[in-house]
């Protein structure tokens, strides 16, 4: 937040349409070519760039990772950071599918590097849907010329639309911003977990900017973006397969990224992310409420981040919001349980900003009002644990019968 | 294991009646004194010996620990493990309850003390219930003199029941160990985590020996023990402000435990402690089913303990399960999230014996007999890592809607 302030002092940032589209040198194409069932499902994206653009991604921690993610994350180490182009397909996970898996990712990239002209490493690639499936690939083949030879400005929507599974609604948004050096814009769109048929959720995001940024540059902003934004995210504390974010620079703009510029690129990308971060939380299996759980006065902000991540993924918390339940007990029960140090006697609780538990003792007669609070569809926790001056903040959801409904269907 | 199997060549154990006072030198007594509303609900028990015991204690991990936890710490240190009885209530936890609640818990083991003749520091005291309440002192004193004017031999049964909160049955066991070197009992009760009222879940244990133990190895003995009974079940991940676990050895038996008869002391505390134990999980809120997640193969136990720990507490794990999916792909997500290094080419999934996973391929052909294992009411999931010889079990428990409903119902 610190950044923000700083680049906002010189920065101007506004919404803009067109997502992924909106900055200059981009162009996508989204078609059905056949691994949704369903007719006309959009299931397949392609985004490029006019010239070579800064590459950077970021991936899941999980060890399981699947074949896209295993061939993306090699490109990008090989090109160090240089590209094309990104594919995606919905509908199918290209996980646990072994070495046919990595095979057919493979493949994809070089399709989409004969169709564009340029070599296979400077195209990424990301998968979403079932895992333990192999890709149609002949379809996926078929779909991937065709999507390379319609490639248009102004059509970011559709890719939006093309890496959805089962989320509620499409993600995406894009950004203008202005600083004394000149104007770059950022587009990104991103989908989340709100799916019965993969029967996993997975994270996809991807940023685009015609800002000139090197690489480097790239990678850290991209990381420093997601910290705050869509690693602070968790509907229920899973970590799946194919979690990926990629980020392109296309330089078109002229705006060359440096130091003194790096506060708005920063800015720019949260200004993007964040909103596509809380859509994939308000997007939740099963969610009713977002709950933003803040902690303050933490000796460290890992520590502030663990304690806040913790009360987020309770699951006595998160039925209790759902509940409209003021049930301080349980969130002070999830704080200690950490593995953070900390005085419970120091120790405060609010919701919704009202005082619920301060010198170990509770304020049960601000309990009627903090279940009124406790009604609306965003929930505010706040925590100060009064070791230092750090603080988090972790946005999840609540937990409803919805969300077991939706994953104790059997799959087949 | 190896330590059961090892005593079993000498030692026979065989179940017999009583529960906590099935071991000879121990009375108890359990009354409604009145923190419960409902009228003639047992929600006070003492429990005594005769003769010193000597005594051990686990406590809650949970920064935020309850008044009768921190006595009874402190109760056990002073007297470096020796001791002449444990007071316990139900209906009221004693937890964030500052000052008051201090003096209150204090209050419980002074009138213990002066009814039987022995010191403060010699009682230790159990709360659970709602906790951010204040105990009834006076009612709670009151009903500590009359059951100490009233305690029998045989009244095992009553005290498990005075210890339920909304636990769906009373949870007690006792055993008779035979060595060559004469014969012991022990005996137990337990409570566990089904609750709506306490707005959390407390684990209480109480095991009984009249074996003579010296307290550094009764210690010794309930920490092993319970690494692989009470340590190794979860219902929801959460841990409370009030869980602990007391063991007093009388001596009476005459059979004093030394290195030798050491291992017959660990079979009977684990033949005790197991029941009671899944008993927990089975009457855990909402369960339908009993999960026992095994790691095998694993580097180190710790390694099989944490990626069975985080299989068992996957939110995406106990919907499936629940919903009787045999859905491998969540199983082999969480492990791989669980923080543990290991190669997934390597790792197999069974359920039910059914292998479901190998070589990083799907065994999808297996699913529907997998599936009709996963319609039992108790589930067995086995993971083997591939990285070496060691294995661990934890017994966790599907999630359903019915814990959603319990735990979301507004505390007021």
């Amino acid at each position: 937040m610190v950044d923000v302030m700083r680049a906002a002092r010189h920065t101007s940032i506004a919404p803009i349409d067109g997502g992924i589209t909106a900055p200059t040198g981009f162009r996508s194409a989204a078609l059905h070519c056949g691994i949704k069932p369903k007719a006309g499902a959009l299931d397949l994206a392609v985004l490029a760039v006019d010239t070579f653009a800064s590459m950077a991604g970021l991936f899941t921690t999980n060890l399981a990772q699947a074949a896209p993610v295993l061939v993306s994350r090699r490109h990008l180490e090989v090109t160090r950071g240089t590209g094309c182009a990104i594919v995606v397909n919905s509908g199918c996970a290209n996980a646990c599918t072994g070495e046919e898996g990595l095979a057919n990712a493979r493949r994809m990239t070089e399709e989409v590097a004969s169709a564009l002209g340029c070599e296979p490493e400077q195209v990424v690639v990301a998968s979403t849907g079932v895992i333990g499936v192999a890709l149609p690939i002949d379809r996926v083949v078929a779909g991937i010329h065709e999507a390379c030879s319609s490639l248009s400005h102004g059509t970011g929507s559709e890719a939006a639309q093309a890496i959805m599974t089962t989320d509620p609604f499409p993600k995406e948004h894009a950004v203008r911003v202005t600083t004394p050096h000149g104007s770059f814009s950022i587009g990104a769109m991103a989908k989340g977990s709100g799916m019965i048929e993969p029967n996993m959720a997975t994270m996809l995001g991807f940023i685009t900017t015609d800002a000139q940024v090197d690489p480097a540059m790239l990678q850290r902003a991209l990381a420093e973006s997601a910290r705050d934004t869509f690693n602070a995210i968790t509907v229920d504390g899973e970590c799946s397969t194919n979690d990926s974010l990629f980020a392109m620079a296309s330089g078109v703009s002229g705006v060359a990224i440096d130091e003194e510029l790096y506060p708005a690129l920063l800015d720019g990308l949260l200004s993007v992310s964040r909103p596509l971060a809380l859509g994939i939380v308000r997007g939740g299996e099963g969610a009713t409420k977002v709950i933003a759980v803040s902690v303050y006065d933490a000796r460290t902000v890992d520590d502030a981040r663990q304690v806040a991540r913790t009360i987020a993924n309770s699951p006595l918390v998160k039925t209790a919001v759902h509940g409209a339940d003021p049930n301080w007990g349980r969130i002070v029960a999830a704080a200690g349980r950490a593995g953070v140090r900390f005085d419970m006697q120091r120790v405060t609780v609010r919701i919704g900003g009202i005082l619920l538990f301060e010198n170990g003792l509770p304020h049960d007669e601000s309990a009627p009002r903090a279940a009124e609070i406790l009604t609306r569809d965003s929930v505010d926790i706040e925590v100060s644990l009064g070791t230092g001056n750090a603080s988090a903040t972790i946005w999840g959801c609540d937990l409803s019968a919805e969300y077991v409904r939706i994953n104790g269907e059997y799959r087949t």
